[in-house]
C-alpha cells in the first residue's frame, strides 16, 4: 500500500495500530500530531470511505478533523505485512474475544505481523501494545510467542476516552485522552524503555494526556471497577449508566444492590492477588456513572449483536477468585446471565 | 350489547369473564362448553374481530374452532354493567400490575361491577375469581371492598396452561387447562360453596381438569417456584427456559448458579410463613422448563414493551421474606434488574 499522506520528515520508528474504532483512530491522531514516528493503521470495514475522503474526526482534544488520513493505512493485515516494514510497535485497539472466532483472537491477528516484523529484522526488539480492558489479557500472547529470540515485549495501554466510531469514517471523542502505558512484566527493563518511549512519541501537550505506568496489573484491577461492574450490569438491563440510577427501586436501590457490592467483590479478588484498591475509588467510578447518560461499549456491543468482551473483564476475574477462594455472589450472577447473552449472540452470528 | 349467540336453555347462574387472552378465552369456552351457565365475556381489543367473524381458537382441549363467539360481550365494562345482569362470579383473567397505572389496577376495573351487582341484587353473594399469578393479590380486593354488606368473596384460581392470543382474535392453546379454585379465606364456607360450585359449572368431563383447592395458599407458593424464578429469569435474558439451560456456561451453569438457588429461596420465604414446599416441585419445574421451548408471559410482556407483573410474582414475596427477616440475595438482584427494566417501560410508555 502507498503512503496517502506521506511525512517529510522520516522518523525512525513505525507505529502501526490496528482497530479503526472509536480508540484506535484517536490513538492514530495522537501518535501522527506528535510527529515523532511514522503511523500506520489498518482499517477494515472503514477503508474505502477513508481512502476516498478521509475520516470526520470531531473530537474534544483535536477539534473538528475533516478528511483527515493518517499517514498509512491497509485494508488488512495481510497488507501491512506486505508494506515490509518493521513496526516497532503493534498497537492493538481492537475488541478482546478469547471466546470468539479463532481467526480474530488478539494472537492471531498479531501473529503475521510478529513473522514479518521477524524476518526484516530478527536483532530488533518489537513491542505489542495492547489498549484494551479486561485482565490477564497478555497471558495468551506471551503463551503463544514464548519464544525469547522475537525479542517481543507486550505493553498494557489503558485509555480513558469517550470515542466512538457513529458511522463509517466518523469519529466522535468527547472525553479527553488519557493513557497510561507500562510493561506487563514490571521488572522487564527493555520492555519499561519501550514503554516509555512511547510516552514520548504519544504525547501532546496540553491537549492527551499520557504517563508511564509503573503497575500496570494494579491499574487494571482498577479499571475493572467500571468494566465488570459498570459496564456488565449496565448492559444486562440495556441502560446507560445514569439511567441504571435514576430508574431504580428505593427498596431494592442499584447502586446499593447491585453496583457497591459488586465492587466490593472486584476488590476481595485483587486483594487476594495482592493488590490493595483504595475503596474511594468506588466513589469516582459511581459519581462519574450517576451523572454520564453513556452506554459502556459493551451494552452498545449487544445492542448490535456483536460479541463482548466478557471473558476478560468478568471470566477471567473469577478465575482468579476460583482459585483463591472468594466468594463472588454478585458477579457469578451477573457472569451467568451475560453468557446466556453472548450464546445467543454467537447462535444468531453461527445462523447468519 | 345484545346477546350474539344467545342460550336456548337459561340457567341462573350468570359469570362475566374479564380480559380476553389466551387464558380468559379458553376459560370462557370451557365454561360455555359445559353449558351450566350464562358466560359473558370482557373483549378489549379484539372487540369488532370478534363481533365480525368470532374466534379462531386451536386448543389442545377442545380442538379447532372456527369462528366462536361467546354467549355474550361486551367491548368494555361499563357496557357489561348495562347488561343489567347480576354477575354471580367476574373472573378476572387480565394481567395484575399493582404499579401500572391506577385505571387498570384490579379493584378499578371491576368496581364498576361491584356496584352494579350490588345495585341490582344487594342480597345475593357476589364472587370475584381472580384467575392470576403471583402472592398476596388478594389484599387489595379486601382494602377496597371492605363493606360486609357487599356480599363478596375472593376465589384464587390457578391455572396451568400453555395458552397464547397469537394474533387479533386468534387463540393457540399447548397445554390441558389446569384450574385449581379455592377461597383466599380458607374458613370462609360461603365462600368455599362458592368455589366448589365452581368447579361444578367449569368441569368438561375428560376435556379440562378443575379441581376445588383447599389450601389456597399454599399452591400460589408452590406456583411462585415458577413465575418468581424461572418466568424473572428467562425475562432478564430474553430467552424461552429451555435456552437458558442449553445456552449456559458449564463453570456458572444457570440451573446451579441461579434457578435452584433461587427456587430455595422461595422455599425458605414460604416457610417462614409455615408453608412447607417439598423439594420435590423444583424438580418438577426444573425438568419441565428443561424440554420446554416455551417463553414465559412475562418474557413476552418485556418483549413487546408491555408492563409485566413484576410486584404480584416477585415484589410481594421479598416483602414477605423482609418482614421475616428471610435472606434472597438472588431474588433481590433479579428483582433489582427487572424493576429497572419494568421503569424502562413505564417510561416509554409515558413517552408515547
Amino acid at each position: 500500500m502507498q503512503a496517502e499522506n506521506p511525512k517529510t520528515e522520516s522518523p525512525d520508528i513505525n507505529v502501526l495500530v490496528i482497530g479503526a474504532g472509536g480508540v484506535g483512530v484517536i490513538t492514530t491522531v495522537a501518535l501522527t500530531r506528535a510527529n515523532k514516528c511514522n503511523v500506520h493503521l489498518v482499517i477494515r470495514s472503514d477503508y474505502k470511505i477513508v481512502k476516498e475522503r478521509g475520516y470526520d474526526i470531531n473530537s474534544c482534544d483535536y477539534g473538528h478533523l475533516v478528511n483527515w488520513k493518517p499517514n498509512y493505512f491497509y485494508n488488512n493485515i495481510t497488507n501491512a505485512c506486505a508494506s515490509n516494514i518493521f513496526f516497532d510497535y503493534i498497537v492493538v485497539t481492537t475488541k478482546n474475544i478469547p471466546d470468539g472466532p479463532k481467526e480474530v483472537t488478539v494472537p492471531a491477528i498479531i501473529s503475521p505481523l510478529v513473522q514479518s516484523n521477524y524476518g526484516l529484522d530478527p536483532n530488533k526488539n518489537m513491542n505489542i501494545v495492547l489498549i484494551q480492558n479486561g485482565i490477564d489479557i497478555e497471558k495468551e500472547i506471551f503463551t503463544r510467542f514464548n519464544d525469547p529470540k522475537l525479542k517481543l515485549s507486550v505493553l498494557s495501554g489503558i485509555q480513558l476516552i469517550g470515542s466512538s466510531r457513529i458511522a463509517p469514517g466518523v469519529i466522535n471523542q468527547v472525553g479527553q485522552d488519557q493513557l497510561s502505558i507500562g510493561s506487563f512484566k514490571s521488572s522487564d527493563k527493555v520492555a519499561n524503555n519501550a514503554a516509555q518511549k512511547f510516552v514520548e512519541i504519544y504525547e501532546n501537550p496540553n491537549i492527551n494526556h499520557v504517563e508511564f505506568d509503573p503497575r500496570v496489573r494494579f491499574s487494571r484491577w482498577k479499571k475493572l471497577l467500571y468494566n465488570s461492574v459498570l459496564s456488565t450490569i449496565s448492559t444486562v438491563v440495556d441502560l446507560d449508566t445514569s439511567h441504571c440510577f435514576t430508574l431504580s427501586s428505593k427498596e431494592f436501590d442499584t447502586e446499593k444492590t447491585l453496583f457497591r457490592p459488586a465492587m466490593h467483590e472486584i476488590i476481595d479478588i485483587a486483594q487476594s492477588e495482592n493488590i490493595i484498591i483504595d475503596e474511594q475509588i468506588i466513589e469516582f467510578f459511581i459519581n462519574g456513572s450517576k451523572t454520564m447518560d453513556y452506554k459502556p461499549s459493551m451494552c452498545l456491543d449487544k445492542e448490535k449483536n456483536q460479541l463482548m468482551e466478557l471473558e476478560v473483564t468478568l471470566g477471567n476475574p473469577l478465575k482468579i477468585a476460583k482459585k483463591n477462594g472468594i466468594n463472588t455472589p454478585i458477579l457469578n450472577l451477573v457472569y451467568t446471565l451475560l453468557y446466556l447473552e453472548q450464546s445467543k449472540i454467537k447462535q444468531k452470528k453461527d445462523s447468519l
